[in-house]
């Protein structure tokens, strides 16, 4: 993971990918969202989605669940070249987001995140508000895109 | 549920209450964000959150299982009418999902939604977009609010 400073405008960052199998849409779906279109096949088939379809709730967190992974790689890594590891904090909200296709059963959705913002608090001297754009793909079409901001950990000043 | 034209300006629907109990906060965490505020009382203590606090996902996602369950009230009621039951469709989108204060493990939070708009689709004759605002509150306090916005069947036109 990064100090807000040592975020660059072509930042990017490849979160992975998450393969939507039928049996995980409806498990979360009756935990969440039990909707006819996202706990049956023929249901789904009748519906607008034309099939099968992933809560859009679950392709949103598919999308937390790889992001924080991300960060724990990053985090590792710098903690294993033995230097402080900035530690995140906790999102405002998140903006515009969009399901713009469905997500069916069986198909697999690429995660990107690239840069919006990243500036200084105007309260807090040791956060700033980092503003991310994410994405998802299937078969490199958008699916799935809003806008996350997150407090987010100033390089600390040398004492 | 009501068809599009039904919605008035005063519309209102209390959707329920949902106590986040520490347990319910780790497991969500464990599967879908799991940073150590969310994760252990101790590290929630020493962030900004103040206490082991819920995933904003959390929070969301349970508005969406108590929406869904009004929902299903709504049509049961209508059905047990001999009415024709009105089938919400998908979502396009959300907006401005703000956590304006952390949910902490014991708090309990009532779920309330107002209408924002409905309006006919541009090109969808059979169908409209409802948007509704939905909030979440703490001993009265806003924490938690979005705008949905959900394609919504208009009443039949009698043949």
């Amino acid at each position: 993971m990064m100090w807000l400073e040592e975020f660059t405008p072509e930042w990017v960052a490849e979160l992975g990918a998450h393969t939507f199998t039928a049996e995980e849409i409806v498990a979360f779906a009756r935990d969440w969202d039990p909707q006819p279109f996202h706990l049956d096949e023929a249901a789904g088939q009748a519906s607008l989605f034309g099939g099968l379809a992933a809560s859009g709730w679950h392709v949103a967190c598919e999308w937390m669940a790889l992001w924080i992974a991300h960060q724990n790689r990053e985090m590792e890594a710098r903690a294993a070249r033995g230097e402080v590891v900035p530690v995140p904090g906790p999102s405002p909200g998140f903006d515009d987001m969009r399901w713009l296709k469905p997500v069916l059963a069986g198909q697999t959705v690429v995660y990107r995140a690239t840069l919006h913002s990243a500036r200084p608090s105007a309260t807090r001297p040791a956060w700033g508000i980092l503003s991310t754009d994410n994405l998802g793909f299937v078969d490199d079409e958008l699916v799935f895109r809003f806008t996350a901001r997150v407090m987010w950990p100033r390089r600390p000043v040398a004492p």
